[in-house]
């Protein structure tokens, strides 16, 4: 029998232990450009080891509700920002260190950055075009972990 | 009086003296997620000296065409890459060593990363949301340099 996890919005303090939520909050840090672009600065720990970060870019398949959650994974020497290329709300699981899962929903134009060695659900949009900006370790030798449910979880509102 | 410069579509080629186009080009690198996203894999180059790449988002205000360029500007020691959060083009102004401007516009999900060095416009989104991730050097010491034009460019179709 499956367990179901509700999916709650998400917020910087809810998802400090996992990460950084970037995302536009408040006033900017910096006026640039002749007064026309606020810059909301270095929101990420982008924290690499025995390697360097790079960009890459996802396209994903969508991704319904009610989710079958089956398994987490992490990258021990690296964090990875997961940021939407289209103004649509994405799915973000991460799990604590005794596997227990956690579901959040972005609000349009947030990202997220996975700390270094944060157990995490692979990328699941919902909506949109699926596109996503990737920054994470670049280097060939591994930094893959996973860990299969023996029972999945549901995720669902 | 002023110069015209016309805006050509950006492509990997006719940018490549100036930085790297950010897009899912042809085949994925790597299927990654048991089959249901595509990884492009490492498309910039991330150069930073004396500091640490970071992610920051800018919001910007909308520019109009016709677009007036005055100055152009260079992180002498680090890369730049805009990543819009939003499926809109956007425009992509660059300038050679003897400051002869080059404009283009991005097609829907293109991002791009000026590489070290290279003369630039400040972040023009011409609609959508003006939402950027940004990925370059952060640290407290100077990295800009500007220049200004003695007669402004107009930059249009």
């Amino acid at each position: 029998m499956s367990q179901t996890i509700r999916i709650q919005p998400l917020t910087t303090e809810a998802f400090a232990p996992y990460g950084d939520v970037l995302k536009c909050d408040g006033v900017p840090d910096k006026i640039i450009n002749g007064g026309m672009c606020g810059r909301f600065h270095d929101l990420a720990i982008v924290d690499v080891e025995d390697g360097r970060a790079g960009i890459s870019l996802f396209q994903s398949k969508l991704r319904q509700l009610p989710y079958t959650l089956e398994l987490v994974e992490r990258h021990p020497i690296g964090s990875q920002a997961f940021i939407p290329m289209s103004m649509e709300p994405f799915l973000v699981i991460v799990a604590d260190a005794d596997m227990t899962p956690h579901a959040f929903i972005t609000a349009p134009g947030e990202g997220i950055n996975f700390h270094k060695g944060t157990w995490h659900g692979v990328l699941t949009p919902l909506s949109g075009t699926g596109l996503f900006a990737v920054v994470d370790r670049i280097c060939d030798t591994p930094n893959l972990e996973e860990h299969l449910y023996a029972t999945p979880y549901v995720v669902t509102t």
